[in-house]
């Protein structure tokens, strides 16, 4: 791909659902870069969001957006299934890729596309947004620079207000696949790889997400290759709002990010009450603008975006291992996860 | 101004430094909005903030921004000199308006070009940033609301990392134009008006400030008219960061709007450290965007913008009320403030 | 007062209230001390708190308790109407004397009554805790080494959860000389001598305190001697519970000692819950006992216990001139309140 | 025990070092108690705390203390190795006993002994102290009162800045008996029994910790009989000082109980600092004197103390279930451990 470097990137967003909306309202904002078309079977959302990214044209098939001449880079938020199909034709054209997590539910297939876009070379960046927060950012920094010398214990908690629909959770791939990778990734982020895993997982929200063979609330323990320990807390539902902290313990220190106050508002009355974020999205809006900036970044310096292909294969490879533990119940090594390993039955 | 609702407003930007960059971002987030031409004297810094905006246009005078015809809505944002000859003129050319604090130095000005936009009915809305900030606002809601009772205390803090250069600070108009006029406007949005004001202030920061007319480190006493009693403390240089604090105390609770925290990340050592915002941009850069968001929803919505013409005029009234509370080493009662009133000498 | 050092000081608490059960039992804790006699007119009182501190005697008549000739040292926590008289008494007897501020409510009683225990050099240390807590002691030991540079501003906040009785208040000598003097005094102990002041003050809480002549809300503006500028803000009612905030900025930093949550729980629900404190005795518990323990190693150590009579006189002398500027409306000058002011008519 | 309920509970305390002190100043402070021996074989120990407990009678001999006719109850703050003989001995001769956890490393032992307690009816408490601090307190009742619903999850974090000298490690127990057995008995506490436990465990701040059969930094994963889930990571070496926390979530809330700032002083310079406790007896020391007041209590109100015998035996069950996991890296059941077991070899 090349390009002069005065012209703005041509972009085409492929999706146009509120992450289309978000991740196109982040490349309005950057000069470097320019929507020139979205693609969504539903017109009207296309056209929603052409009008807020200016974008030329619409497409109802992604494939044409892709095959766009004018397209060089896309941005893929269209549902989880269609994700490998469409890096795959947009590798084949030669296009860069930044794709939503995950590439897809099934390890075998994310190797083999991931194989595909590093054969063609073509840039790809996979959606794990916490890595671009502020507070991550400068905790890996903070921990690379030696400032908490060696890690010794990780630990993690995620938790949503409300589950999805069952409808959601039937295509998810489970728990860890679709709510719990954020968090490995992060582990393997702050921490390094990931050896073994032992998952406890029950229905304890609804059981009919117990009945689709999901789980709602999950605890991992974790050893890393490196030999720290490692926790994670999963649930679907905290009635509070969104609940996400991450503690980093070494021999120097300790780093922790937790669920920041929404506003600087403190109420005194029966006690001190400050706001709690209720949506991911309102957490995380800086983090998702700052993702699509750090990859038009890396398209216009050539370098590699990150986190690239070999995470989006870790942190699956992860997940599936976490899935494998609660389903086995027993302590699961991550290298017994071979790309022949498919979705959790 | 008419316009049909489906097709976007379309603005000049008046100025194209750091703040026209800035509310330029937020117009072009916006779908609604759209950045049709880009006035500056340094065409490099037009065609720089075109670019960001997509404008098509640019001009070197701001007139000329002013008359071309596909222009309905300004974003002024030029020298606070040529504040009041421009909003003139795009009142007269019947162009809704918005303007960085302040209108002028001179509360005769002001008075006399506010009574022009009025008189020409186009849409007017001041720069006053806090007043969006979603812990500004939530405030504001508690306090209407009838949460904390009766207010019956107000107290602000106000303090900038460092001065400005002494040129900038000349032509300031001083530290209660330039600086307090935030926190004193936003004591009259979480209390009301103020009835009487004594001030203590001196250059302790820098003699050169002194020596120039201005004090760099003020304290004041407020009466407001409804009886609860004020402070506001600024400084012109915190060595720790960007400091804002405001407290409303009644008789059914407390609102705190403390300085957050700038990022979630704790650090563990000596002691545990949070980050300090460092720069008014960062602590307040969305609000600087729900200004712009307000100004432009309400254009569509056919009201009038909020702060409007008379909380201009109030709150440099009441800066204007503290600046002499500092020369005449006396209280002031703000009512004594007339239009006559020209910059502090 | 001489005495071998390896046996305990001899104390006598005049007055069994509240005061006099927590001073006592504070002295029971230090092996340095023991509590020999009690005195309170109310025999049962005295019994009880006898009972507490394992004291051998009771006395109706505190006088006899000063006179006991076992005593070495005491401790007055008596109505305050009575302290003048008792630490005279105790000062003829040579005895090391500990009284609960204040000394009198007149500057000239207050002042004769310190020439008195001066020229008997009898130890004396009047009861402002708050010197004690760890958060202040701390905070004046960082700004006497220079942590925060040359302080530049001051802020108190002050507010109890609800007003006393008006037959405490009547006798009381208005809020200046019975609540705010807690800030007053921690104005002076951080930052020095206040050299004039303004004040705002209403009675907002309940117009009955106005009619006795008092106020229950007031701000105060503060000059310092050494040209830093200060605020203190004071309530007799908040709702939310006990509310002491102090903060000190310099040319190199800030202090802050807010209002710690009470415990360390926090509860997430609709926001995040933290409590608060809703009596002074719970928030400076500790300071009570380190005044004591202060108190008790100062006599050992043969140093003038902190802090003494001239921190008594001039914490009221400073309460008065805020006195005499709430009821003259004007600006006054510490150093015109002279020893033939009286308590405020 | 029979006692007339006006006269003072009498106590002997058997040890007279850091604890023995602190539990004579708890003592000493209460009137319904009062020390009438000491009983350290160091002559000097013993002295020091007499004088500051005003206790009459010292002893060399523990026994000696239990049989002394006129005390009614001990406090057990002898070296650990001890403390199951001296029970033993206390509950033969009908005396109240208190204390310090374990009764014994191995559980066939504190069962027996445990067994005597109760055959004899002497009251008996376990110093798990944190079951008496402030916020632990609290959260129990509120857990127990429904306000978060059912607890689907529990974690904590409990480490000490340093570890303790290789001698006293030795005859420790271990890491999850000396240690981690005060977040297990909180699991207990606020959740309920445990089923069974996985733990990682190495020895990785000090390799003479390790080569001594001992851990120091571990993570232990719990599945509760109630099917909630948990976690606890423990650390010998906190270079930034003593750090717990404890949080329950639950299907309507969560509770965090985290470490709290030292002193409510905030310094703001290079980012904003808070102090950190280094020392367990810092933190928890209003919990010491509160568990000894709570023991006092319920002798004079004829009621069992809390926690008690079972609590006793439960706790190390646990504990040693966790040495167990770690040392056979498998999942142990809770149920698996009994009697027979011993301390881990």
């Amino acid at each position: 791909m090349t390009r002069s470097s005065d012209s703005p990137l041509r972009f085409a967003l492929l999706g146009a659902g509120r992450m289309g909306a978000e991740h196109g309202r982040a490349l309005v904002g950057l000069p470097e870069a320019r929507v020139v078309a979205v693609a969504d079977p539903v017109e009207e959302a296309a056209q929603r969001v052409a009008r807020l990214t200016r974008a030329a044209r619409t497409y109802r098939d992604p494939l044409e957006a892709i095959h766009d001449p004018e397209v060089q880079a896309v941005v893929i938020v269209t549902p989880t299934s269609t994700h490998a199909a469409l890096i795959e034709a947009a590798a084949n054209a030669g296009k860069a890729i930044f794709c939503e997590k995950p590439v897809a539910a099934d390890l075998g297939e994310t190797e083999r596309v991931m194989r595909v876009v590093e054969e063609r070379g073509v840039p790809f960046q996979i959606g794990f947004q916490r890595r671009f927060d502020a507070a991550f950012v400068q905790a890996r920094a903070r921990v690379q620079a030696g400032e908490i010398g060696t890690v010794e214990q990780f630990g993690a908690t995620g938790r949503d207000p409300a589950p999805p629909s069952l409808d959601y959770l039937r295509l998810s791939g489970g728990l860890f696949l679709d709510q719990a990778i954020h968090d490995l990734d992060i582990a393997r982020f702050l921490v390094g790889e990931v050896e073994e895993v032992t998952v406890l997982g029950d229905a304890r929200v609804d059981p009919a997400i117990g009945e689709i063979g999901d789980v709602d609330t999950t605890t991992a323990l974790l050893k890393f290759v490196n030999g720290a320990q490692g926790v994670i807390q999963n649930s679907r539902r905290a009635v509070y709002g969104y609940d996400v902290r991450t503690e980093v313990f070494g021999s120097g220190g300790k780093l922790v990010m937790d669920a920041t106050p929404k506003t600087p508002l403190l109420r005194y009355g029966e006690g001190v009450t400050m706001d709690h974020y209720h949506f991911f999205m309102d957490r995380f809006q800086d983090a998702y603008r700052a993702e699509i900036a750090a990859f038009v970044a890396s398209l216009r310096a050539g370098e590699a975006p990150q986190p690239g292909p070999r995470d989006a294969v870790e942190s699956l490879r992860l997940a599936l291992a976490c899935t494998r533990s609660l389903n086995e119940r027993r302590t699961v090594r991550v290298a017994e996860v071979r790309a022949e390993a498919g979705v959790p039955s």
